[in-house]
């Protein structure tokens, strides 16, 4: 029996009949089987979406004639479309400052095998966390930033960031919001973890605002790191229940709770490949 | 612009390769567009599932033609399928005692137009709700049962939901076990809600055996009835929670929230066509 | 056996020594058996919260003596409080406009015994749910509201409610703006649902602003009505997961699910003197 | 400004009048300040709980004055009752088996200050887990354990705890069933985390269980580990939602999210001398 070779493709574009059908065929031509196939349309935009997961054990062909052919379908129906092989593992950067609750996190999950990836790099503005790193056999890098050497210093990490070939970078509770250049260079490739419910709670301090509100829930968002602070395309949200008991600090503690798990899942979600991507919001495929 | 006339075609057969495409092909030659597909596949059992909803308004053959095709392919595939017209609402009867909140909250959404379905008939062992279904307009039947009529009357009640053209049978809250003929007659077509996160608390007063047990969440399950009580293949579960405050009495008032919202999460997912049965399980489509 | 006469006291101020052992110590000698106490303190705001429930079939002196004493105590610590006797039902009005669900909820809920009180009346500014409280024998009275006849037509609403010796307004998915003079009058006896997770999507069509935003969450929030639109104090907010297939109706839908729950629980917690305001913040016992 | 001394008081007793302002005005008395109380009573049961934690900063006696006048009260009502002191802190075993994921929980929760304690014990029946707790300085004890050791090596076990002077044993994924001796000598002081919603999925496999009866949610249940095996009282319980989509492999991941919360909170209550146990359920103080 063939070992299975799988690959993911995901697709976007302007809303047609005959879109489904076509990939069908075209993946059933060539001696791909469909595993799984998820699609959604977005009415009010115009705008189709499908996610095909295939094997590609008893291919007919080879990769190259698929591919060519893909790219052919997708000029047809000016689709967008990202074609991904399994067994290239994504490279993924962490990004952290002093809270070590969501690196220990994603690390462990990484060891555990519950995300698909590899993680050669922990970036972060602060030493503090070096000894995690070093425990989980992460390079660390310290990269201090300032005020004024800021913008020099994110080139430093653009620089690094391509040295180790990675694919996405993870911001969790990385204290620095981002310069346009970074933000440019990994765009769609950035995940951040914000500590409220957005858009509730935008900037900094949000369990401070949560508590000077007196909201009864606090929240985690995670979303794709934009120019606009706390504004990109969201993945993946969750609450936790507050009473007038809870002081901010308490707030705070079910908040790491709801950090860890929101990062994990839209981590997870972008590893997979389930997530697209349109103006601010986000298709993701379950 | 032709008026969409949609479908669903619901499928489940044993694992193949080409059963995507073969019937996106099919749907895509007859001139259906379609505009939802969801698939899933069960590797341990082998068994394939999807869900595909097209819109026929661009047809270019006729319904006849196109069911002729799809049985073909279907008897290629070994498949077990269900072909829905979406123009011809399912036809549904609540049985009821005399709790009011599931049948209230089901005659309410309903009218609110979240059910798409008509509810011709209410039926009871108890005369208490006929008011209720008196101010909807929906008829409503007074079938009494005692240990002795039970076999008996459950035949008026077969016959009346046969005359009324009953597509499907909600028991919300009907405090009866039902007998095997009815269970047969409406086989997969059965609806209940049991007030417990099944299978803890099978059987009677579930609430007081939570309150007992001490637990700190109580929980409803919506599940299609079949010969062997609150075995049935579950479609929806949630849970609320409890603490040591909840008398038996609190218990059910939060029990009653979780009763009335996952039985209408169950029907509406039945009524969309987004449920397939294997053997003691289900897949809901989303 | 003695009639147990239920009443319940709720006290702030100023946090100090020998609050708790004051407010025990005097209702022991008055004879009254305390059945609940629960006190929470704000260290920040250096404020003391308590709710005392309490038993008075055995008073050993009579109610005035016993309401003596605590106004006594109460200045010492310069209490605010409030005693209320169960036996003494709160009366409830209903606003309304044309969305019937929290409507029907509330008056289903009061018909089961779930909220201890009377609803002698419901407003409207339309007159389309007049047969839902006709249903029920609650008074409709529909007070049409244009912007020119606004400030008279609360006037009318007022004396309405003082008529009616209105304890608590809820304002049931009404969809005006209370005046100042309302406010005023019924301050801290106004209860509204907002369909957001405040202080998320503030102001008008929540549902719209949640979808184009892309959140992965919708919410309702129940809050006493200021004079600052949704700004008030938060007693109660709850959320449901939604995802890239959910229309704006299908949010909508799932909020209603919300609003019901969110708004029912703050009214029961209200009506149970269960909630304190300070600031514009919230303690609400359990 | 005198530093505070903070003390806890569990009480639990047949119910009758006067507890409540018993305590109050003998804390008082002695100088000591009522912070927090919280009390339940269990009318079926007849059965009086509380909770009061108080600063003994400005004691008037001193702490064995207040002792004795404790022990005094506590005889007149038949009170069974607990004084815990803050500074003294809970000294906690953790057992573990080959599963590292609540292990870590624990030690990174400890670490970043949300469990008040010592952790000064792992104990496995396997060496995998070592390294782990030598990170964390933390000592650990291999303790293998067969068929036929079992009961010799439980006596290792408790030698272990009571030379640690362990107050409280975590069961944190340890694959073994403690025996009668183990259990008695800290009854009411072992914690155990079980992967389902108690009473389903009783024993082995619970995932496994889960996915053949196909629900809709998995749980994750923390109870006193007493001689009837997953039948304790339970503190803490939490679910996820599952799908047809979700493997075995599925269930356990979103399952091992739940074990580490809900251990966590059990942990965090028992530490905060929260819980009182009275037959087969808890109190659980907020």
């Amino acid at each position: 029996m063939p070992v299975p070779t799988l690959a993911t493709l995901l697709v976007s574009c302007p809303d047609r009949r005959g879109i489904v059908a076509a990939l069908a065929q075209l993946l059933y031509g060539h001696g791909a089987n469909i595993l799984d196939s998820d699609q959604h349309t977005d009415t009010e935009a115009g705008m189709f979406f499908q996610r095909l997961r295939f094997d590609l054990a008893e291919l007919q062909t080879d990769k190259l004639t698929l591919e060519r052919a893909i790219a052919e379908v997708a000029e047809r129906f000016s689709m967008t479309y990202r074609l991904v092989y399994a067994e290239v593992k994504k490279r993924v950067a962490i990004f952290v400052s002093r809270y070590d609750h969501c690196l220990y996190d994603l690390l462990l999950r990484h060891r555990s095998g519950e995300l698909s990836c590899e993680i050669p790099l922990v970036v972060s503005n602060h030493p503090d966390l070096e000894p995690v790193a070093r425990d989980f056999g992460v390079r660390f890098v310290h990269v201090p930033i300032t005020p004024e050497t800021k913008s020099a210093q994110e080139q430093v990490e653009i620089e690094l960031l391509v040295a180790e070939r990675i694919d996405l970078v993870v911001l969790a509770r990385y204290m620095q919001v981002l310069g346009p250049d970074l933000i440019a260079a990994f765009a769609g490739r950035i995940l951040n973890i914000h500590h409220s419910f957005l858009p509730a709670f935008v900037g900094g301090k949000p369990y401070h605002q949560a508590y000077r509100r007196g909201v009864k829930l606090v929240g985690a968002t995670a979303h794709y790191a934009t120019a606009n602070l706390d504004e990109g395309p969201i993945l993946e949200q969750d609450v936790a229940h507050a009473s007038h008991r809870d002081s901010v600090e308490d707030l705070a503690r079910k908040g790491r709770d709801l950090e860890k798990v929101v990062l994990a899942r839209a981590v997870r979600s972008h590893l997979e490949d389930r997530v697209l991507v349109y103006g601010n919001k986000t298709v993701v495929f379950e």
